[in-house]
């Protein structure tokens, strides 16, 4: 099957790679329908999360199911799913409650499995023709008769929308309180959807690009550009002083200024400038354990200096981390086939998978109007 | 001052009483601006839920703050402020865990108090010129700047729209989840606006009015016609045989059958048949521990006979009881203030206080277009 | 295979049946070593949760794995498990969310299976010498060093503990708050024994047997003797008139007065009345959906008549259903494990699988003494 | 009156002020019977956090009421009430929510107010004879006819043992979950006895004082000395390389190492290390915006460099901030007079005022066997 393989830093390939079958009895094959660059596939692009040459990369995939193994009992043949980016076996402690972002089973050793992703087990990814899925009756989601209708909506369920949703709950978000969005890529964004969706007050999203930030003000949230002055000023003199209740990195370790220096802890010290005492910050955005790469000395070592004392004296919370996107999908998938909600609003480009390349190139330099690419194998 | 007060079952009368005034430190004056006629001032209207002659009505107030008690520190003369309906102390058990429907100091020997209702403690009401508002800095809530401009939209904030609100977190709602509401009066139409605002997936209300119907259609609502067939049947039927997630009364013991007889457990019974396994309920409609009056022999003593085994078997839960409005009334009043939400969306009449009368008349006959009555003393 | 299977009302054999076998790939084979008589099964026994002839009951199972099928990941041969009375597929809506006493998978038309249980679906009952128990991975808890040596304690994991802990939670019990709970059967001194675990005030038990009202006090429960006055004056006047903050139905359906009548809304009605204004309770007591040996007519159909007027003003919430034991067994069993509780004080005796007739005999009659039966084939 | 003043760094006087008087007709005038010397009052003893010279110490206070003002309408002349240390006024947004830690009354341009702390409110301490409550209604607690038997219990109420209690909460204990406590001060044993209080399966207790570690071991935690080795080694160890569930930070921003050096990050970075993914921390210990006197460059900044990348990757959560007593010292209250729980198992000495000065030297050194001093003016 033909397949987007890892070459080595800013390298990637469409290649012919042997098929993706059934290897266990829980196993699900899909036809991979769409399948999105995600944000986070960049870091391998760069080099700057290294994998191996000559796998798959993708875990942002949907499909149709076209074989199921001995023991799969609830998806079946012809089925169109969104396929979580996270692979989680169900039944171990963190799957249990819900914390599928996190499953003990599928890449031992570490708590988490992805499909074609550093350092998170063996999986193959899907930006391919075929891909293979564990503990398929876990791992798919099923969508219902508007799936081939509605598929730039859909496609944004396996990672990008329940991972902005997540930026919401790890920040503790109510209805009728405001928020800021540290980063109007895919998942800023996403965040700021799901922000509205659930009511928010006011949703400030910061960020440098005019598309991105045309993007966040499309759907009814308010653009800070960082270019303006600093963010955390900017937040509180729209706030009367006080802050936002909320907020969510949407950016990760490679947060650079305006000027182009990466300051790894530049968005979480915003964010505890901007968010008001007793508020909640949820952190999206990826750290490292270690980046040898790194131009910041301490990021080389997955640290970051934080503002400890102002974070500490305001009584902040702060969660972090991969979204459980199972917890989300089904109520999402909902949303979209009820008409409330159409993430797929971001989509820039439906591509050939034979282009990928080219799309990884452009979206790498955050090239203007290439926010989302979704391709189809 | 003038005053509407009571005199009898469904006799009501604009007349001349004592001015409100300030009677403890604590205590705050205000000038009535709006005061809405709300569903259970009926119950009093009709003689359902015994008053004293001559008290005055009204539990949905705002208004201008004209005078402050010496120990009032927060609340300014001249502030524009709603008045939640369940007056609060603020310091007892209740109100400390944000239970402030349940105050046990403002009414001993009851848990709750509220201006011009029965059994609510000794407060006017405030369906007057002015109103004392007891522990000022708790129980004004003040408004922004355009408080004049929307008070059609900041009246809702006393009683209804938080009401509404309660019935949601009662139920347990969740963006995405489908609810029914029974009842479309204005605390059915707000329970619906409170879903839309949350992101439901879809909000059946469930009545036989149709301009009432059409009002929730206005905001997204699916509408269901009790006399189009049994409701849970209805509401299987579009939900594929699954029910709704979540279910809201906003009837209370007073429901009635398309006939017009009156069957109090009709719509419990009815939400235990349309709510799916491990769903929950929230009852915002008033149930009485005793009613004389009411032809249901279980309910004169204040019982209904309930479909408990499947409601045990279904594994439901059910929350009850009265709005704590402070829980609730920031955020909402943001949401109006960021235009977020339009909750004047129901109000049929703005009237003068003389005109309180007629409107009573109309609203109890439930006469075409008399949704909701906001008065202007 | 032997295995102790229903005849007929009071009737119950211990017989030879086919051996239990591995069915599916993702099923495992298991020994049982323990298995409980539980409350629930003398309604099987008594005829009133009808079953078919010839089936095998019990649904309160640990043992020794013997033999797992292909699918199966997690779960070795040799492992001492203790098993979920609730059969879960864990990949469903409702068992994703933790609900797996409601699991859509593995009863089709229903939400829930079980073991040996009418309506349950087709499973048979582990009071024999080997249980086939579906999904394996998902539901089998396995066991630390010491599952033989405590064994009586971890037996108390399949159902009767997280049961009894289930109506803290659905009570909303916290550190510091009283609680009142209604039946001292094996349910109701777990449910004490859970409230006291996690930090309770006072923990009040009612009842009527001596026997049993000495095993709650063992554990430092106060006894409430149903047979000393009406037991919500007895609370009340315990609590200074306050009554108490959660209240737990440990009874069910069934639940007669101390004369012996039936009178299946009592125990809901008195905690009405014992429990105070915005409190919580949690019904873990079975009510059928239809019973046509009830000596009650409403509870014919399954209907109660409720004090719901005293209900709503009280602004209570209650929850019900049958426990989601995947929930909670592994910190229970991780409880056992550290010695911080022995949920077996409640065994009464320890008997092989031929005396489980007589063992029927005595428990359903209440006879002294016979508090909790375990069986050992 | 007498009163404990600060007069430099590491001078203390007992002297005489002004007497403490009804200054607001909310205010309740106090005699105080016991008041803690609190690890945090060593801050202020140390220079490190700077107090004007004069004003009097004493956050964690209790006494008799002697007088009230004209707008208190519960609490009594003659009660005796403890009273927690943030002071809160109970109306503003962030005490309507139960956060009266961070109250934006009692402290203008600030979220939090307390009795005799630098940066926190023009407030008097209450090492002295007598204390002026502001907002009596709010900040007293009544405590039962055992008040004085039980005084060295209920005294813990007004700080520490919330404080201890917060942190669990913070770090999101259940029952049944292992939890690491860093710091055995007093506030790090009361974190231990309310994990114990709360169903923990095991508690390990992190410091390097034996007579503090031994405290520990008498409510059943596992002391863990650091001088043996690397702690977050020594905590993987025993828990079968898992890591805890949860961890709280119970030491602050002068941590240091068993040489004697600070090194403020020291603490955090172990519990991350310390936490199995998907965990919860809590910080209770106190982290200063700036600290000119540190011999840590980034902390005389308030910045601690933290190993960010391992945090995200872990998906852990994290809280801190003062604890809201409020939300807590009631059914704390109640455990101590239900006899559930006996806090003042940790107070070394009860001490006159006038032996004060002494006391601080003693506990400032952490001399051996001066865990917590109560002074009885």
């Amino acid at each position: 099957m033909k397949a987007l393989v890892y070459r080595g830093p800013r390298e990637v390939e469409v290649t012919q790679m042997p098929d993706a079958r059934i290897e266990a009895p829980t196993d699900v094959l899909v036809r991979i329908t769409s399948t999105n660059i995600c944000g986070s596939d960049l870091h391998i692009y760069e080099g700057r999360a290294p994998m191996e040459d000559g796998k798959a990369i993708g875990h942002e995939n949907m499909g149709e199911v076209v074989e199921i193994g001995d023991a799969v009992v609830r998806v079946k043949v012809g089925d169109m799913v969104s396929l979580p980016f996270n692979i989680a076996c169900g039944f171990c402690t963190n799957c249990e409650r819900g914390l599928t972002a996190f499953c003990l089973t599928v890449n031992p050793g570490f708590a988490g499995g992805a499909y074609g992703y550093p350092m998170m087990g063996p999986y193959q990814g899907g930006q391919a023709e075929f891909l293979r899925v564990p503990f398929g009756d876990v791992n798919c989601l099923r969508l219902p008769e508007d799936a081939r209708e509605k598929e730039a909506d859909y496609a944004m369920l396996a990672d990008i929308w329940p991972t902005g949703w997540h930026g919401t709950r790890l920040a503790g978000l109510r209805p009728g309180e405001n928020v800021a969005i540290f980063g109007s890529g895919p998942v800023g964004l996403m965040a700021a959807l799901s922000a509205q969706v659930q009511g928010a007050e006011e949703v400030f999203v910061v960020d440098r690009h005019p598309d991105r930030l045309a993007l966040a003000e499309r759907i009814g949230a308010t653009p800070i550009d960082d270019t303006d002055g600093p963010t955390a000023d900017q937040i509180l003199e729209r706030t009367k002083g006080e802050g936002v209740a909320r907020g969510i990195e949407a950016v990760g370790w490679q947060a650079h200024d305006p000027q182009g220096h990466e300051v790894p802890n530049s968005t979480i010290n915003d964010l505890i400038a901007s968010v008001r005492a007793t508020g909640g910050i949820g952190v999206l955005g990826v750290f490292v354990p270690e980046d040898p790469q790194s131009p910041d000395e301490d990021m080389k070592e997955g640290r970051l200096t934080i503002d400890w004392g102002t974070f500490f004296t305001k009584g902040l919370h702060l969660g972090c981390g991969q979204a459980n996107v199972k917890a989300y999908n089904r109520e999402l998938r909902d949303l979209v086939h009820a008409g409330k909600a159409q993430p797929g609003w971001i989509v820039s480009h439906h591509l050939p998978l034979d282009e990928a390349p080219e799309a990884y190139r452009h979206f790498d330099a955050r090239d203007e109007g290439w926010t989302k690419v979704v391709l189809h194998p």
